[in-house]
């Protein structure tokens, strides 16, 4: 086994160091977010209210996927592999899913607090500048929090295994895309049903503002901003910090032994360092608009970062390849180890600025593809639907075309080296990753001033208690929103990047995890077999799975937005209900049963999350199993290929469509109450569920799906290879994983037929009475 | 040279013979749909306006399209190889070009003259039979003349080339193919520009029905349907037929030599054989529903076909593999050719079975999705629209899975063998296209009895002159149409599945060419060319180009869905213009001027219809040249990947938003006219370019590109591998495609953005006169 030197360890404490010092410089900004004055009593129950459902929320569903965390604990020592590094695995599996689910609550935690501390800010005097200043801080705590722990664990285990690390974080990889992938659905499932209802009901039905109190669905709203887009935001985020390091490392060892696993660490820590800059130097001058001092604060410390790594490049690596002590093949390489990593590095960093300006263009207020989004309002709903779908596509060509080209020119970097191509790759994945403590600051902003917006509408501002005629609060926190679905869009964007090079790197620990399979097999089978191995993209079963690998990611995101449609639904009755029962809720008489409506959300949500789950975890299984390792990497590459171009063209085409609407209520074709208003509310409401539940998910399902072939790998190739294997011992497996998958989606699609039902005699109780 | 002999030779012969009389019939079908009764003067004037409209169209296009095919005739001579083949190649290109236009005007032509007897028989006592019989003969005069001038072209060309036949047959099948796109891209847009234009205007804006006279757009709608889902369609199923079969020829010589040119052959004639009977049992019987009789003329035709195929296996070809005199390798293949190619056939015949099933299950009236997407219009046009979302991805799924499982099933059936399961997927699909003959027919019943419903409309059924009030006529179309909006979605399924079938097979010609351009080079490169050449799908170049693959599928999507949407809104001004300037239209005492709108449809489609045709067609060049032949075969993977679920959801989305439609107007939910209604109708207009432009075109766009690559795969191997290549070349053309690919996207958007500024300001006078 490999040991680390005197030199790796000392440089590899430090880091661990800096990790820390990111944790408590986290502790010191929450103290200044939390010590921000509150806001007016009815401001605070509100806050209270959705403190508490989110809080209810997040521990019942870790409660539901603590069972599924220990299942997968058990399965993974089933998995063949050396004692001591499947018992580390495991373990770190577990810490892997934990932290996970530690930024997650922390990112609710702080974002129920901070909410009222924004929309509070709003209602003083330079009110633009300091709410901007609490919300971006707030995201500053979650950003520093994941650079912490994602270096933090990784270099634990580096310390720990040495030589062993890269299968040991294998596990801790794993556990933190599962459990964020499960946050994602789930959390976004809660969000957009609450969001989808209330708008439903409120704002088409009954004529009501959003965010209006006597709408039974507001509060649930809000909650879901923090449970979706906070908590699963942040638990994504940290998802794609870990795995990409996780990929880094695993190559790194690969490609430049002792190297290559300390300086993947190194990178990432610069990536720290530049996220506490970048917090800082992020503030609003003056009348600025948010998303201005956020892309400053952004580019400024993107170029730090890049010099920066450039720097640790020539400082750290010696200046040949060899001698450096990998097990891959290198034959075929030339280059300078100080000049192609620095590069690859600049390379990611260069990506995100990129894709955050694509993003931006396709998604902001202000830039054409959103503008034509907003005329087509003028020619009714259908063709805003269609106009958005058609930005949402072209986007998404856009920003996978880029990262294509990232990729192209880390190989050109490589010297057409597929194993040095690979692990620069996943060092782009990290130079890509020293933005990534600004870019969840900028995330945090959408949800905490959404939420902000929504209290101070509550609070008194929809009755103009609060800001009177001249509502100069409202409007700063219309602003403060509409720069938070930029950001949203842009985040998004980035974590999909992120998902594409961890992914494409992780093909690599596959391909290696096969190939060590081999070398433990004498004998070889014929026949099937052969073809099973075959990596060939132009055998057909290859291209079976690429196909299937591309249906996977269609039907998870045809699971997501059906489960919000359903879910969207029941809370539309609910609220009807209570319109109905309750008359004296519209005249202010009575006070709407908002937690009824949190519980549903609630129940709903976790009963929808286990099918798409289900399905991510298990398919790569089936397949692998089922038809052999070569279409499994053709099933990746389908699921890497068909998921990239599906989560932007969700998250864009939902930004545009949200941003739209914000057109036309500032005033365009007829501003608010107008047809053209309505028409791109339906824009926004079939929005919804792609950019915040089927979108985001894609990215943790695309790394659950590769860690998972990349684990499965070695059982695979012992259950097919030799040529005594028994075909039913691989078949079984197969036939019981694909049960498994194929069997929660038809199980879902029982329930949705019974809620039909329901529905269907509810609806007509309800027609009834309100006739 | 292989030369065939006499009892090949014979075959042949006959098979050429099968085809003329094929040919033949369709002539005798065609008299007895035009002795048909052709109804009341009013009928045959709008019958004869949509005729004028579509026969001009169709000749615009062809003039258009006529100079794009001697650009493509020109480069297709300069690609290397033997010179008799290249002017045969060259030929035959313009051969299967001049067919696919002379079939898709053939179907225009009918269709025309048919819709006005359907429209009439429906007045008439039993209308219901005679209505069907004569709508689904003109299916049957396109149906027969598909198969039969499919089959005289490849039954020539083996007869005059012999050996050499598949290479000269890419040329005829990229012919076919390219058309078909380009007919299928033109007249979509067509189509649904007329028809979400009218729908927008007339029954959104102005609340008068579908179809109704006082509507300027109306008679465009009519011949949309003609040139789009009759021409296109036509057009598409001959350029399924021929691409199939060009592949079984080309991998039939590869793996068995004479008998495998001939075998194919064989099959598909037994098609054309069934494909009249088909046509002769499909009849309604009583009050039974149209669909009804259709499934049960496709099943047992289908059945029918199956046996034949399997016997003439048994009685045509040898026992054993050995001494066919195919050129593959197949030292791992042990069957018997006379099971193994019957079973392929068989499983090719089961997989058209069941894609016709699921995908009526997925988009007929009675069946639970679409009533589940209709039930969804209670709470808005929103959740129609995620609703449908839903279906289409998840049937997508199905559809992918169906065809995926019966590629694995072929797999198993040559032992995995890659050769011969190559072979036996071309088989499988010849299989599939022996129901072709029923498929078409089932298809063109669609737009015939769409159209036949908009011309009672407008010659009196609208006003009630016709029916009266108990209008069984009227009720009698409705329900033909209902069943023409299942047929046509069946079909694109049908169509899809062929397209996957062919595109494997083609993968395995591709392949075939690679290797061969290699035995003609000497000397190999080193470095980044060994990449290039890597099939090995985990290599990063090679994922990048899986990512292109599916992006180009997106951005093809998302280009057709917005030339629609901006077509559709020139449409809306000008009806709108015409409602303002002319108020004696909406109380009939002005005449709305339809051919200016079938002006703007005809201009609009064929200036939105070069920018994807030009993407398809050298999007694949670049990469090809730019990347190298591993990562080419990456794209097509992504391609066929994104593209089978893309197509599938496309037109499963689509056909299910038209029938909840159809639901909500037999009196669901409120019926017409209630919130309801006005949902689905949303729901509609944004399935319309989704099922009936983006979507279908995507099945010749797959093959497009596959036979593009086919093509130019020994160019890219002569200009990248030999060691003293110039990479100058090969980096400029890949540039100088990249750049026409890109360039024309390009000029759409600035094309978009002069469109988008002057309905801006035309809008605000539109406005501005209604105030």
């Amino acid at each position: 086994m490999l040991e680390l030197g005197t030199t790796s360890t000392t440089v590899v404490v430090v880091i661990a160091l800096i990790a820390l010092a990111s944790l408590a410089f986290a502790m010191v900004l929450r103290r200044q977010v939390l010590a921000a004055p509150v806001g007016t009593e009815k401001m605070n129950d509100i806050g209270q209210a959705v403190q508490e459902g989110a809080s209810a929320y997040l521990s019942r569903q870790f409660r539901t996927l603590a069972l599924f965390a220990v299942v997968v604990f058990g399965l993974l020592f089933l998995l063949p592999g050396d004692g001591g590094v499947r018992v580390g695995r495991s373990v770190a599996f577990l810490v892997g899913a934990g932290f996970s689910a530690a930024i997650g609550y922390l990112g609710m935690w702080l974002a129920v607090r901070a909410n009222v501390r924004v929309a509070s800010a709003a209602t003083r005097p330079g009110g633009r500048a300091e709410g901007a200043r609490i919300a971006f801080r707030t995201g500053g705590v979650v950003g520093m929090s994941v650079v912490g722990l994602g270096l933090l664990g990784a270099a634990g285990v580096v310390l720990i295994y040495q030589g062993d690390a890269p299968s040991v974080l294998e596990g801790f990889g794993f556990g933190a895309a599962l459990l964020a992938m499960f946050m994602r659905v789930g959390g976004g499932i809660f969000t957009k049903a609450a969001d989808v209802g209330a708008d439903l009901v409120g704002k088409v039905e009954q004529g009501i503002p959003e965010d209006d109190p006597r709408n039974a669905a507001t509060i649930a709203d809000n909650v879901g901003d923090n449970v979706g887009d906070c908590a699963g935001m942040a638990a994504d985020l940290f998802e794609s910090y870990a795995v990409t390091l996780v990929a880094a490392l695993i190559l790194g060892k690969a490609v430049m032994g002792e190297d290559g696993l300390v300086f993947p660490l190194i990178v990432t820590a610069i990536g720290a360092v530049v996220a506490v800059l970048g917090v800082f130097i992020t503030r609003v001058r003056g009348t600025e608009s948010g998303l201005r001092a956020i892309y400053r604060g952004f580019y400024v410390s993107a170029v730090i970062g890049a010099v920066l790594a450039a720097v640790a490049a020539f400082v750290y690596l010696p200046s040949s390849f060899d001698g450096m002590g990998g097990t891959a093949d290198l034959s075929d390489v030339s280059g300078d180890p100080r000049i192609v990593s620095g590069a690859a590095v600049v390379v990611g960093v260069l990506l995100a600025g990129v894709i955050l300006w694509v993003t931006g263009y396709f998604t902001g207020t202000t830039s054409k593809p959103t503008l034509h989004v907003a005329a087509t309002s003028r020619t009714g709903a259908a063709t805003v639907v269609l106009s958005g779908i058609g930005v949402g596509f072209e986007s998404a060509v856009y920003t996978a075309g880029i990262i294509a080209a990232a990729i192209c020119g880390v190989f050109l970097i490589a010297g057409g080296s597929v194993w040095l191509s690979l692990f620069l790759v996943a060092l782009a994945g990290c130079g890509l990753l020293t933005t990534v403590g600004v870019i969840v600051a900028m995330d945090t902003f959408g949800p905490v001033s959404d939420n902000a917006q929504g209290i101070y509408e509550m609070a008194g501002g929809a009755s103009g208690e609060l800001g009177g005629a001249d509502d100069e609060g409202a409007q700063i926190l219309t602003d403060l929103d509409a720069v938070g679905n930029t950001t949203k869009a842009i985040t998004k964007g980035i974590a999909i990047a992120t998902a594409v090079l961890a992914a494409t790197a992780l093909f690599g620990s596959y391909a290696d995890a096969v190939e060590k399979a081999f070398d433990d097999v004498d004998e070889v089978g014929t026949g099937l077999v052969t073809s099973m191995l075959d990596y060939q993209i132009i055998s057909p079963v290859t291209l079976v799975g690429v196909i299937l690998g591309a249906a996977t990611v269609f039907l998870f995101s045809g699971l997501a937005v059906d489960a919000v449609t359903r879910a969207a639904g029941a809370i539309v009755y609910e609220v009807r209900r209570q319109f109905r029962e309750h008359p004296g809720i519209m005249t202010y008489q009575e006070r709407p049963e908002y937690g009824r409506v949190v519980d549903i959300c609630t129940r709903d949500s976790l009963r929808e999350l286990a099918t798409p789950g289900l399905l991510a975890a298990f398919a790569p299984i089936a397949v692998g199993f089922g038809l052999g390792v070569g279409p499994l990497a053709g099933f990746l590459a389908g699921a890497i290929g068909a998921g990239v171009l599906m989560a932007v063209f969700l998250a864009n085409s939902g930004g545009a469509w949200d941003n739209a609407k914000k057109i036309v209520e500032d005033g365009a074709y007829g501003g608010k109450g107008s047809p053209a208003h309505e028409a791109t509310i339906i824009g926004d409401t079939v929005g919804d569920p792609f950019k915040d539940t089927a979108g985001p998910a894609i990215n943790p399902l695309i790394k659950v799906m590769n860690l998972v072939a990349v684990l499965i790998a070695p059982a695979v190739v012992a259950t097919s290879v030799p040529a005594d294997a028994n075909p039913v011992v691989r078949i079984g497996i197969a036939v019981l994983a694909a049960g498994i998958a194929f069997g929660a989606v038809i199980a879902s699609r029982l329930r949705a037929s019974r809620v039909d039902r329901e529905q269907e005699s509810e609806g007509t109780a309800a027609v009834g009475a309100r006739v």
